[in-house]
């Protein structure tokens, strides 16, 4: 056995290294948390106020407005709200994209609108083609092929094309403060879906990678799909020509109930088309968050509103104000639009 | 300051309690593992043995079939896989219920099939009335009202009425095995969804709380339902006499597709209207889990397989012999069937 005052040395040594260690833990979780401050894009103001004391309220045990963890539902749409959608519909984008790859095994497209206008770059016939000739280009390019060759043309675009305004991945053009937010509500207990006009399968192929949401958290628009056994036993699903649900305007309160099936405690929109997601969680029991996004800044985004023919925002702007929803100047509350200006 | 002997025995005492309360902490540990040994009312066998063995290759890091936590998926079929289907399917005898109870307001079903029947509890005349006899039932008792309407009416009929078997609540006939199975995959990181051909908000108004599985995981037939603003501005939701998707046979893999967005790695089913779901899964790629649940206890269930008009199984029967899918035997592999028979 060692002599005492060896002993006595080695033991208080050892307490002097444990209480050494407590102090750098805790110096190293307060820092951890200082460097944690949430939402660090958005500016101080009545928006991050309301978001943060929403999310202390319903969080927060014994606080009348408590809202268990399983109940803390939180619905986004995408186009407009989590990520831009200007000059046109990112997934439009990508169905003029997958036209021009796809000419080459179409030759009568060269002669066939709204075909031909795809090809020559001519907006003008493509517009004059309507919203039949649209949906001929949506239908050609997103259906008539497997769901697993579907999302792999995804990926393969969401890798390779780029936003002609800022020539980066489309990817690259969502809103950072929008993703800290989906953030900040997954760290206290929310599940984040999205909500989208925008069809399910083309979100799915990247919204886990690039907003924290996995693919069973997307509720969008669907096509009628079909099971098949290829000839050799393996099975397959085939996209068919045809719309299977709109999730848009009306559409949005029917696809929470049908995919998730419990209201929202939180919803956020950009526009028209998500008023009524925001009437029916605006509709429920205890304490409520409806927010909507206002494109408000010409120079680092786009600005628009009610005249626009792409995420108009009229009467949803009308009646937030009414109602006090939180509406968010972009311009004014966030510090950065795109991941990139951080 | 204490004399260095003094102190010396403060700290050895110290050491000795710290010491003790480790062996305590560590004694703890391994007697509550010992209390939590997995799916305690499986009886050891090759199904048990597949299960836990599927579950170690795709969680252990490392392993050349490890699977991320974020990709493991898990399909349950609901009607005869995790509850009994038996006499009739217990959704159906809510439809029955519900006639009843409605009856009052619709005079005119005494004299009309095939309410009559119901109301008379002629079980010749409702059978002869057919898949459409059955489909008017169903949309008297399922449609016709908002969704929260609807989901008290389940909740009701959960809480009062009784199996006619057993004088139990229906949700007592949940199978206490797959119960533990289910509650295994998830504190193993899987993500547990019920994909029935029973209708959604049938299953998310009690499966929560029988389960443990959230309404968000359930994917199920549905109805087509409208949003409505009604004249003092309120949104409801209203359930329409149409059937809007049929997750059933070959729906189960389209309903897997449209909710969840991604393939099981585990499937479990008990009849041929699983069978799909079951090739789906089979043909992902990795380590893949398929299960049969086979109704083989007479005494203490029901037996029936190939001849059975409630859960045929046949043709998956066939199938799951011939691919090696683990096929569990309930009189066999089951000590319990029901939670009161623990």
């Amino acid at each position: 056995m060692a002599h005492p005052r060896d002993e006595l040395r080695r033991l208080r040594w050892q307490r002097c290294v444990q209480a050494l260690l407590v102090v750098v833990w805790l110096w190293a979780v307060s820092a951890s948390a200082a460097g944690q401050q949430p939402l660090p894009s958005w500016n101080d103001g009545p928006a991050k106020t309301a978001i943060l004391d929403f999310v202390r309220r319903v969080t927060q045990q014994g606080s009348p407005d408590f809202v268990p963890p399983a109940e803390r539902i939180a619905t986004f749409d995408n186009d407009g709200t989590l990520w831009s959608e200007q000059p046109i519909y990112f997934q439009f984008a990508f169905a003029l994209d997958r036209v021009k790859a796809l000419a080459p095994q179409h030759p009568e497209w060269k002669t066939t609108q709204p075909f031909k206008a795809v090809l020559d770059n001519d907006l003008k016939a493509l517009v004059a083609s309507g919203p039949k000739g649209l949906t001929e280009l949506v239908m050609a390019t997103h259906t008539g092929m497997t769901t697993d060759e579907f999302t792999k043309t995804v990926n393969d675009w969401v890798t390779t094309a780029r936003h002609p305004r800022f020539n980066r991945p489309y990817t690259d053009l969502v809103f950072q403060p929008m993703v800290e937010l989906l953030a900040y509500l997954r760290a206290n207990g929310f599940k984040t879906f999205i909500v989208s006009g925008g069809t399910v399968e083309f979100m799915r192929a990247w919204v886990e990678r690039v907003y924290g949401i996995p693919p069973e958290q997307v509720v969008g628009t669907t096509f009628v799909t079909k099971f098949e056994l290829r000839p050799d036993g393996t099975p397959v699903l085939v996209r068919e020509p045809k719309i299977d649900f709109i999730d848009d305007g009306p559409g949005k309160p029917v696809g929470i109930a049908k995919f998730i099936g419990r209201r929202p405690i939180l919803a956020f929109g950009n526009s028209d088309g998500d008023l009524q997601m925001l009437q029916w969680t605006a509709a429920g029991t205890g304490a409520r968050f409806m927010g909507l996004v206002h494109h408000t800044d010409s120079t680092r985004e786009w600005r628009y509103d009610r005249q626009s023919h792409i995420g108009k925002l009229d009467k949803a702007l009308d009646e937030a104000t009414a109602r006090k929803w939180v509406v968010v100047d972009m311009q004014r509350d966030w510090k950065v639009i795109y991941p990139l200006q951080r």
